[in-house]
């Protein structure tokens, strides 16, 4: 690629990722369904969701892999029998071109959520760092991996229990 | 277009929406002014400023059209008798140019107000997402319309109150 | 320089910007330590920092100047004695190129800071401005000035009278 190619990449997988958090807050989960790779593989449900037994595998960390797979849990966990208002903001992307059809990225984020228990608000806010990579397939570019990292969790005290109720 | 110049409207359509959102917060009014096309329609007082008649058209969803209206409406609101200080942060932006001189766009956003009624300061905070439509005239990008969805408000108790009590 | 050329710096300028808010998060001082030219000037712990009398030059205005002295700075800050949890988001960059090898950039921002102070958690949080001046040196831009200009903080009590017992 040229340096108009590479710009013009970046600025695609920038949009892509602008795409996938603006769908999952407003719940277009159609729109969400175009963001990942088939073979897309996310571990990104530290911290706030540990008690997810559906998303965890052997090594304890939540994992989905394959974007129906990603989709289905990531509905299942905000928009199911209780719905969860969320807002994902993500910051300063360093993207890299790894070659003309794969790149990295790594975001800042903060991440909300807000939802009632038997009538009681529960409040998440959390700050961290996406770590992701991209493949360009069929001439657009898509979501291939997702990993969260963490900086500081705030939580209101029945956050974790109640999650834990959740059926998986 | 080529792909160049399609990525310089981009980066220059960003940096247009950063002056305006930098102008009020600065209360810089004279940097605000150089933001929005004559004819432009601004329909982003959702949630946060119901109480302003002086805004409200018949759908009870408060608008301002034209750029001398919109400049007055968040002068009066912010940097009246009352001053208001204000945060507003906006990510991940989804540019889309739809001509050589149109383009729309979806931020993401956060804002944030503070003021005191009687010695109680009064708080909001809210995040959404701003629809916001650009036109190309004399060789500069503006911005031609503004619509704002919300995800989630918090305010304090009496925020709407004293809202309701200010000049129309 | 061309129109892709400009583009091109302005993402580099963008991502270095990037690098150095992830390297203080992350507390990645060998990272951090690339970020700035060896004759950068630091004009930023206005509000949060005011009772560091190391960082203070004789208009009251805490600087540091060198890259080296940057650094020592906001290590023995934030990841000395006392580990300081902090979170710095940026936003809504507006970069512009003053030649071929200088910018100016400002960045819309908030940061937080958690600490512990004999058990008890202190905790700050603000929102402004990043000035910043880029110079590119043997081929790569680095952040040659920051300053930063506040909209507003809110500390807790205690927050100011830890930090002058801090050692300077």
């Amino acid at each position: 690629m040229d340096a108009t190619e590479k710009l013009v990449a970046i600025e695609e997988i920038k949009a892509l990722f602008a795409r996938r958090v603006r769908a999952m807050d407003q719940k277009d989960w159609a729109l969400y369904d175009t963001c990942h790779a088939p073979h897309a593989v996310l571990k990104s449900f530290s911290g706030a969701q540990t008690g997810l037994a559906a998303l965890a595998d052997d090594g304890g960390v939540p994992t989905a892999t394959g974007k129906a797979a990603i989709l289905a849990a990531i509905r299942a966990l905000l928009d199911g029998e209780t719905k969860v208002t969320t807002v994902h903001h993500a910051h300063t992307p360093e993207i890299t071109l790894t070659s003309d059809t794969t790149a990295t990225g790594i975001w800042a984020m903060e991440d909300l959520l807000w939802w009632c228990d038997d009538g009681v608000e529960q409040r998440f806010q959390g700050w961290g760092h996406y770590y992701e990579t991209y493949e360009k397939i069929d001439g657009a570019w898509l979501i291939a991996s997702r990993t969260l990292t963490r900086l500081r969790t705030v939580e209101t005290p029945d956050f974790f229990r109640y999650l834990a109720k959740r059926p998986a």
